[in-house]
């Protein structure tokens, strides 16, 4: 329903889908996504939505980003993330009494009431000051995304998301792997919160493997993720969002001393 | 294949998809979310397709509502609630030999041979009587829906529809609960056909209660909905689609005195 | 985010997702349904990705067809029957470095990476010998489909593809039915590789047999197939693509003389 609301309210807004596949009340795993597709799309007005609590006493918000995007949404921390990767919030508005939200608005369907028609009207050209009341920045909800680190020799990290494929992605970056001085085709322990411990082969891809391998490989958004060929990581290995992995390489000493990650910019 | 051969025969339409995950066969509750999708729509040509009996001997038709829409797909009752909620049917035409038809027309794909090709021909603005046949609207096939009633205390109404997020759309309205005097936070008894007694909370949404707790509420098109927070009522309680649910005060006598619902305009 | 890269690089593209419904490494249900939908599409650009092993040392390729259409995809083979159908291939052009790639391309998502910014500058009008290197058609990877045979006074043929609806498609077209001497109404013998024999009657549609009752019907791609009124004939004969079905009439000499299918055209 939501293409319709904004169909007609802005009848040449063009309304493209990134994914419907966040699952419930998965915040951090929609941030993750917002923020790794819209460098992909164009600049636009961008609507997220994920419940936490459906019909919370969250606020609705739209934003400016620095690079002239706009961002609209629940403030429990799906948009923070994009935020972050697009340079920063310029201008932040309160928009669940917006003048242009549909009337009666429901409990439990905001992206219809609120998010789409805000949207399209942004969309159209109207000034995003006009949408609701002012914001300060420092009120809006962040989303915390623990850093990964090095403990005794080994790359904490953990299970960012989770494709249709089975891969789960860590929240470390290409450059984490460094740190662990990895070549490609090396083997690596991978530690999960079940206790047990898997070897993998740290690879550019799949067909750099045998069949049923688990692969360390460097994900299309240049994170970290564990990934079977032929098979699902998530799957077998029953991870989920947040679970803690450790990756090491063979053998190593689990005595090590403990380095803090730079953060990543 | 549908927005397929609809582009081939009027490129300047906009295709907008409202679900594909009506169950096969599921005429009523494909008839619902039309008929609550609608008004939410731009006025156009709207094509909805259900199949009872895939290829049966049900006609294919296009009406022409009140307020100006078109709708074409199967005479098997799929497009009947719309139409009541639209105003009312001002036209109908049987399509199933329709000039505009693709031939030869499949026996298992109307969609995409019959529907598709007249919808994009009435967008393009052909005149709805060149469609095909006029019909009678008395023919039309009508879809029943069962209205709820009141019964020894009980509201006994229906499960009208499930979403995918668990929750259990009733045929009961918001103006139902008021025949109960329910009061927001009231605890209330729902009676499933297994026979098992539940507890719920009469609440706006989900997070007036707390995780895992069962909840009556109104819901995006102004239906008693029953929901869990954090979970999935259709699921947890088996609901089907047409199960009949019983909801009372707690504790209400069951001799009580049977009251008429006044029918829902 | 395909979409997005898409409308970046030519905003007055029009994308149509034909399915997300192939299973990962399906390259021939992928090829098969490619094939069968597109004379249904308008002409335009076309993209496909099923991917084998990804990331593999295929190449990526854009290919001209007789009929003037642009497929681009890996070259598996996924474009193979789609080119066939559509009268053959033109030009082909091998794109894995072509200039209007998305640099640095990753390892694991080559439709954002290649196919999506190639098929828009195609769609924009760039000429496709400016897409990457001229390959020569011969070294393109082919994908074979066995062709159905007699043997025994058996249809022997393979499951050619599922749908959604539990469907199996068969290799076998309508015309191959005529070699058993098949009328609407008849009762069949299905032989399946487990072993089992069912019986299925050869019709038109779901609605001409009982509800349960197993049926080979010509689906709307004029292909034989077996389905169930009210059921799924992949689940329940546990059928999958590749799997060979023997079809005969009921009491048929198995001892009968082996007679090759004519090529289909």
């Amino acid at each position: 329903m939501i293409h319709g609301v904004i169909t007609r309210i802005c009848p040449a807004a063009r309304v493209i889908d990134v994914t419907h596949g966040i699952r419930r009340h998965d915040i951090r795993s929609g941030a993750g996504i917002l923020a790794q597709s819209l460098p992909f799309m164009p600049v636009g007005v961008h609507v997220a939505v994920v419940d936490p609590t459906v019909g919370g006493d969250r606020r609705a918000v739209a934003l400016r980003t620095v690079d002239g995007r706009i961002l609209v949404g629940p403030d429990n921390g799906v948009l923070w993330l994009a935020c972050e990767t697009l340079g920063g919030i310029e201008a932040a508005v309160e928009i669940s009494q917006s003048p242009w939200r549909l009337t009666p608005v429901s409990a439990t369907f905001h992206g219809r009431d609120i998010f789409a028609p805000v949207a399209a009207h942004l969309a159209a050209g109207d000034p995003l000051e006009e949408a609701g009341e002012k914001l300060p920045q420092g009120q809006l909800v962040r989303l915390q995304v623990p850093r990964p680190w090095i403990e005794s020799g080994a790359l904490v990290t953990q299970v960012s998301n989770g494709d249709r494929f089975g891969n789960a992605q860590l929240t470390a970056g290409r450059d984490d792997a460094t740190l662990l001085e990895l070549q490609l085709g090396d083997a690596v322990q991978v530690a999960i919160p079940t206790g047990e411990n898997y070897v993998a082969r740290f690879a550019r891809t799949f067909s750099d493997v045998p069949e049923g391998e688990l692969i360390l490989f460097e994900d299309a958004s240049h994170r970290l993720a564990l990934g079977f060929n032929h098979g699902s990581a998530t799957g077998r290995l029953s991870l989920r969002i947040g679970d803690e992995v450790r990756i090491s390489r063979p053998g190593v000493d689990a005595s090590g001393v403990v380095r803090p990650l730079r953060p990543r910019s």
